[in-house]
């Protein structure tokens, strides 16, 4: 048996010692699976006095993960510290400068220095591994850069934040609104204190920016991506997409058209019999549409200890096993920088909701101005009769350009019979072949 | 760029075709990912004059595989003949012989005679890829051999024969009988003349021995798969099963025990609201449990010409790649030799399905066999009344043992009260995480 391969984890937090622990655990079998044994040989942490529940013992401690990157006797160095700047981004650096392999959950620090980080990896011979980055437990930046090697993939996208898709399936199933759903997912573990960065989009905008990137063997845009998170989503959103068929889900898409890339992430409604539409509470999926192969889907827990530490280690297994793939299939020289679309160009199906004034011709101006802007109606509901009050209206609309449904939307918002701004949603009617 | 990896292709049938056209058309593509073009250096097939409708221009023609195994200028023989032994089985052997590598769909072959080619690829130091044979277009061999490799996995389970899932989908959509379904796919080229081999299971269970392997780094044992195929299926337990809140999926099901392996290929009922449930038609899925990741699903096209052409180009990208990863993720001489499961050992919960003459006390000696087997009853329901004439009744029980439930069934086979002999299948509460 070859030499053992060395790893030093920066960062003991759920994850870090997730990955200590199957490292031990697993030893004899990751041995003989990678060729060769894995040795822990150095940590870091802030407080080197807490009990985390993982063997330590002849590992070295450093308090600087900066200094592990640099000095720990380590053929990689597993950053799990997070944070798009500051001591994750020193961590990768530093150890990529010093010739070593970075493995790293870190979705962020990728989306917004990816390309940094992969061409001083290319230059200095080390492997970057982020497996973890995208989608958890999930095997899919593999999947896409191996996997799915002999297809130009022309579309990627998924549910790929699980709190987003925990509070969506409870809200559902519970008819409740989001503040209260959220503030249970909170008190039990499920959502952050601060939810912003799952529940307005960031997350997934990070995970899909990477997933653009591999899908299309093109440079990250992070900065490109429109982002549009769960927050406005309404119980009475969730009981008419549920009454018309549809599933509410947060996704993330990134698309290939003629016109250029196209990366969104919003909550979309999705035919309630497509397979996206059951994969439900914390679960993830991403799908990928190739010319040759079709559609292939991937689903399985997208956050958490044992999915992120089985992503780790399978990057560290990869690495020991001597496998060489360009991080983005292709040399980082090689990636293409494509033209984003420009809004007016997008082009989708909607849902409008609206509450407006029950009397005579409020339909007909409505539907009179989405005539002006040649959007067409696939089917229009009126919820009960209420004369002279409020009632709620629901339009879906076939394909049009998103410049226009804005337009449309504007001057339907201003008219006098319509009470509230209007809600629209897209309808993404997946392909399934 | 180094030397382009140069590629033989025996069998020109809907997947070489298909192979060959992947090459030509996504050549500037191959290339780049793989950091090295990929040839076609030489073809085989039974009549050269044949158009096939893809450029063979300046590919060297062998009228015999065997001899294409041995003489072509290829670093690497894809196997696209088919069958147990004979031709295919000479053709990978030989090129083997020759240090070359191998990729191939045959999953029979793979099934039977896996253990002795792989020992031979590793003896000569050629690779063998076997990605397309099982559940074509998805990743998964990669998936389990790779981007699970920090798991011990203890279930592999899923649905691997896309006509059976076909024909099942289109009964529970149609209310038909098989007969005439089967027919229809036939027409259709869905399915074979000659349909024995996917609705018998055995194209299930040579894939599922092959998962198997993988997934628990173990000789393959398809000797040891109890077969069931979908033959006796009717509309009535579709109909039943729906009403009853289940799907039925032909399922291959590999799961390590206590007691050792099981390996099962059957008919089996399994919740509507299940991932597994929503996958119908021509499509594949695949769940791998692992220790640390949980489970992890994989959806796609598990046959035709691209998804099968997808898998045999991404194996010929890797090997272009130099990725060298053990066949079965440890050296062929590291495969355990796992002891299988009795079938008195196994145990499940069960749909039984009887005819019976509506009388009085029916009932109540059908189920004082079952107490006398120690099984308990979940629910049971019959359906109308038919005084002195037969009825339909459906029981679920509990978690059984295989051999208490088959004594049970023939005592209650032998009451005068049951008219045909009771139907019988396994539900499989598939577990979530």
């Amino acid at each position: 048996m070859t030499a053992p391969l060395t790893v030093a984890v920066a960062g003991l937090g759920t994850v870090g010692t997730g990955v200590v622990a199957v490292l031990r655990q697993q030893a004899e079998l990751l041995a003989r699976r990678a060729g060769r044994p894995l040795a822990l040989t150095a940590v870091s942490a802030r407080d080197r006095g807490r009990n985390r529940g993982v063997d330590l013992s002849g590992v070295r401690w450093f308090d600087d993960p900066v200094v592990l990157a640099a000095e720990a006797e380590a053929d990689v160095v597993v950053e799990l510290i997070g944070g798009v700047d500051g001591v994750a981004r020193a961590v990768c650096e530093t150890a990529l400068d010093h010739g070593r392999s970075v493995v790293t959950a870190n979705k962020a620090l990728l989306a917004v220095h990816g390309a940094s980080l992969l061409r001083k990896a290319e230059a200095r011979g080390g492997t970057l591994g982020f497996e973890a980055a995208v989608a958890g437990g999930i095997p899919i930046v593999k999947g896409l850069r191996e996997g799915l090697a002999g297809n130009r993939i022309d579309a990627v996208f998924g549910i790929l934040n699980g709190t987003c898709n925990l509070i969506l399936t409870e809200m559902r199933r519970s008819g409740r609104e989001l503040a209260a759903v959220l503030a249970e997912a909170q008190a039990e573990g499920y959502a952050e204190a601060d939810p912003s960065v799952d529940i307005d989009g960031i997350d997934a905008a990070h995970k899909l920016a990477i997933l653009a990137g591999l899908a299309f063997n093109a440079t990250i845009r992070f900065d490109q991506v429109h982002i549009e998170g769960i927050r406005h989503v309404s119980a009475l959103d969730i009981a008419y997409a549920d009454e018309l068929g549809f599933r509410i889900k947060l996704l993330g898409l990134a698309t290939l058209t003629p016109a250029g890339l196209e990366l969104r992430v919003e909550p979309c409604m999705v035919p309630g019999d497509s397979p996206i539409a059951s994969v439900e509470g914390v679960f993830n999926a991403v799908v990928a549409r190739g010319d040759v192969v079709g559609q292939v889907m991937l689903v399985g827990r997208g956050a958490g200890r044992g999915p992120t530490a089985s992503a780790v280690v399978a990057d560290l297994v990869d690495i020991a096993r001597g496998v060489q793939v360009p991080a983005f299939g292709v040399p980082a020289s090689d990636l293409a920088a494509l033209p984003t679309v420009p809004v007016e160009r997008r082009r989708g199906a909607y849902f409008i909701r609206l509450t407006v004034v029950d009397r005579p011709g409020v339909i007909a101006d409505m539907t009179a101005e989405m005539r002006d802007e040649a959007i067409s109606v696939e089917s229009l509901i009126q919820r009960g009769r209420n004369p002279g009050d409020a009632v709620a209206v629901v339009i879906i609309t076939h394909e049009t350009s998103e410049a226009a449904m804005e337009r449309c939307l504007e001057r339907i918002g201003s008219l006098d019979a319509v009470l509230e701004p209007p809600r629209v949603m897209r309808i993404e009617h997946l392909p399934r072949s």
